[in-house]
């Protein structure tokens, strides 16, 4: 089979303004960035279509570092939807460049089912995330030349909790001193870089509603606290309205088309471990303008993602998702089997089923939420038929859960029809119940942490650590506890440990820190030491990447 | 009269696909970034047009804080070609983020005589400079994390000649360290951060001619030097085919339009002290075949910008100027008069006449390039006429150059025509000599230096500093000595005294250190200190940017 961005420059692209006629957009309400993309202003959602039309969340079982494919059976339901005939638009997350040249590879899905055009897609597509780094440093820049400028007036603060954000795995800048050298230089500050998708901006632009929305959550940014004890916010050094111009276009989510020519949008939020990991409000509400089914992802596993996705996003922006679709691999779960990471691409049926507790687990969970499930089996070419149907017993005669296969990898739109009749006769005649949310607003910091921990991860006792407690306070003073909680958490286990792959019921939950998100409006409590800035690997995939007669090689 | 944005918001813009069908671009060869901005494929340029039409330079006197109105002239004069039936194209260089939300703003123009749409142009334009960044840090982090991969294998550099770059004026990041913390964070390092116009990779965007090119020069760069004395370039990392292709894209230069419809190519290249400060070859190149007359700018004063111009960018690409304009204010001749710097607003002739030794010593020095010199005074509402017949009355009869008003900013097109005018006759009847060039390929490296300083910079004495020594032994050790010099001094004075406002003949020039810019192909010799990273002052303009009722105020 052909690599992904072989299918991706093989594949012949409608012009973008032929999908924007094609689901009735009004053209004015467009912008197009070279003859494939495309730009859509906000102010083309409708509420009332939003309102009628179907959501699908596509989330999966705990992920193998590999990932799991969520974004091709993504794409691959839209393309199966489309292929039967309905019409779905896909809305997903929009990759970083660290793991591009680093690690994970791009995220525009894979094989025959990809958004497209992948290259700019997977780089630097429409600029989104270098307005999120260019406002996000500006801030740093404005706040550090504010300390700078006003230190003889006595103006100081105990503590800065803005940092600096590159779009880039560079394990050198996680913790940097700055302002050495002459006076003029700033003062000497201990600080680091997080990777943009870490960045408060990007969750604000997640879930900003409108450019007022964008420049009053911009101005609540909590900065700092001063010694006696008066937050600090962007609003006080009255530059709201600079940043909110550096980042208004970016709030526009981004129109592109999948390798069969339907329609998808790409529109910021990845990374669900360190942030909420979904997509942008505005871009699944543009989905469900325009789509009788919008097609959304959440990242990682269930338990991060999807926990995130209802809990946060739908809360917030009060959606209602009719069935949620969870993503199982062989792979994933022989590592869950408990078989060692290197042999998850041997056959061994008794490894996968050793690895289902956390398939139950999952579906239990997505249950919890009032959600109508449909096991999605992503298949691989190497997979063997009889470990997928032990899968499928498993799902129908022991969790009386929907299974499918998706096949939209090697086979496109036909290899993800089955899929996409089975999620369409469910809205039809067994859809969701009104979301169960697993936290009211008005509950305590600890309930809400404890109710994602306890009902979600299984997690037995949740300490806090001096520095939590510390936060929880600072919370309740600054009378935000209506928040709700991100939980910055490992993707690989229900644990905080990220080499425990095996079942984790009743462990212990240490809460490092809780960092205050105060323009997005939520609070990230962090269990265990995560990391906000990846590094590269000995061999990092811009070893691999380059232009070989005017095309692109490497990217996936 | 109107603010620069207002203008710009007042000024109904053609959509640029007619500016395509106007110039005769094959529309295959443009991409749209919306409706205003197209990238133009450098497959466009034609070889045998580019010889035939007319290049005129914009260049000025040493300018004040404030600038000095080169761009605004710039457009001036096309819109004043336009208004006189002649068919230009003006190429100029791309706005840096820093400036425009710290102390100088913008760099579209002014009044009537900007390139629109300015917001965009101001902001993020297509994303070039933040194409620049990504790939200048990835570069920085590729090679930290060569370095803590291969100090097993016992790789290690002296020196690691490479730093981080952003688009921000922020003075805590001039001089920092990072690599702190665990191991795994990478090597402790000094280092630091410089705007993003300084990079290497802004100097090579504008020198390259094709993909290919920039591929070869990307691989070329020098990032440090091993203890065995071995040079270790981007080449040696394997990762330039990675970088390449974050940069393909923002090679091809920019089309836009000016406040009156014409055509404007906007690319690469701001900030002529510590860069060249031109715009990309490319971007001028494709002015020249798509206009009879491009009209391009060398940045601040003709010491600088000129002189690198001509030395480097001309000498590099083959270009040969028809004419130079030189821009002179009253504003800049008072402040070299010796008047102090906060009353260069008030009419004063005397402090005028003095400061012609200003003016006579860039017109002497234009000459000895061979150039034809048009003066443009450039006009403000406030300048009295009596003040500016002494500047045409010493142009004229003492100087024997050709002197022209140009109030574009007040009048767009029609308060160029004269200037146009006058160019144009000019061009026909005495145009520039064939270039003559400061110096050889061959030419020793001090020698190159002591043409510059001597002949332009009126320098008495050139003084190297110990590690400038050390760099002219590395540079012969290199086998590189053939480059040219880009001397990086300041824009202020003649001399390296940005405070010596008078004149400076003798003086003594001290080169503290000479970059080697080995994928650019260039030697920069830094005489002074000078600042890579700008800072914000205690007011940044970022305090008076914002969005009311829709629309931006507070950019210029």
């Amino acid at each position: 089979m052909k690599s992904d961005i072989e299918i991706a420059q093989s594949t012949v692209l409608r012009p973008i303004n032929d999908i924007v006629r094609q689901l009735g957009i009004d053209p004015e309400k467009t912008e197009g960035y070279g003859k494939y993309i495309a730009k859509v202003d906000i102010s083309a959602i409708k509420e009332e279509a939003v309102r009628k039309h179907h959501l699908i969340l596509v989330t999966a079982i705990s992920p193998t570092k590999a990932g799991i494919g969520k974004t091709t059976v993504s794409v691959g339901l839209a393309l199966g939807m489309n292929a039967i005939g309905k019409n779905a638009v896909v809305a997903l997350r929009e990759p970083s460049l660290g793991p591009c040249f680093g690690q994970k590879g791009g995220a525009a899905g894979g094989g025959y089912a990809q958004v497209l055009p992948m290259d700019k897609i997977n780089l630097h597509f429409t600029g989104d995330f270098h307005a999120i780094t260019s406002a996000n440093n500006m801030i740093a820049a404005l706040l550090d030349n504010y300390i700078y400028q006003h230190a003889a007036d006595g103006f100081a603060l105990k503590e800065v909790l803005w940092k600096r954000v590159l779009d880039i795995n560079d394990r050198a800048l996680r913790h940097i001193v700055t302002g050495l050298g002459p006076r003029t230089n700033g003062m000497i500050a201990e600080t680091g870089f997080d990777i943009t998708p870490a960045s408060e901006i990007m969750a604000i632009m997640c879930f900003a509603t409108s450019v007022e929305d964008l420049r009053r959550r911009i101005g609540n940014i909590l900065l700092g606290i001063q010694y006696d004890g008066t937050p600090f916010y962007v609003k006080d050094m009255g530059v709201e309205g600079a940043i909110t111009v550096l980042l208004k276009d970016a709030l526009n989510p981004n129109l592109v088309q999948t390798t069969e020519g339907t329609p998808a949008m790409v529109h910021c939020g990845p990374f669900a471990n360190i942030a909420h990991g979904c997509n942008s409000v505005v871009a699944t509400r543009c989905a469900l303008t325009y789509g009788d089914y919008a097609i959304t992802e959440a990242g990682f596993g269930a338990d991060l993602g999807a926990e995130k996705f209802y809990d946060i996003k739908c809360r917030k922006a009060g959606l209602q998702p009719d069935l949620t679709v969870l993503v199982v691999t062989l792979k994933a779960l022989k590592m869950h089997g408990g078989a060692c990471y290197d042999k998850i691409n041997e056959s061994n049926i008794d490894c996968v089923k050793k690895g289902m507790w956390n398939l139950d687990k999952h579906v239990e969970n997505l249950r919890r939420f009032g959600q109508t499930v449909v096991v999605a089996f992503n298949r691989y070419a190497d997979d063997s038929y009889e470990e997928m149907e032990a899968v499928r017993r498993h799902c129908e005669e022991d969790l009386h859960v929907m299974f499918a296969v998706n096949d939209a990898y090697a086979e496109g739109g036909k290899g993800a029809a089955a899929l996409a009749r089975m999620v369409v006769g469910a809205v039809e005649k067994e859809p969701s119940k009104p979301l169960q949310l697993l936290y009211k607003d008005e509950d305590s910091v600890e309930d809400k942490i404890t109710a994602v921990a306890k009902k979600i991860y299984g997690a037995g006792k949740i300490v806090y650590s001096k520095k939590a407690k510390q936060q929880l306070q600072l919370i309740e003073q600054l009378g935000i506890s209506r928040y709700p909680v991100c939980i910055a958490k490992t993707q690989y286990s229900f644990s905080t440990d990220a080499k425990a792959y095996g079942p984790t019921d009743g462990f212990t939950m240490e809460i490092d820190d809780i960092v205050i998100n105060n323009g997005a409006e939520m609070l990230v409590p962090v269990a265990g030491s995560m990391m906000r800035m990846p590094g590269l690997p000995k061999d990092p995939q811009a070893n691999h990447i380059d232009i070989v007669d005017g095309n692109i090689v490497g990217l996936s």
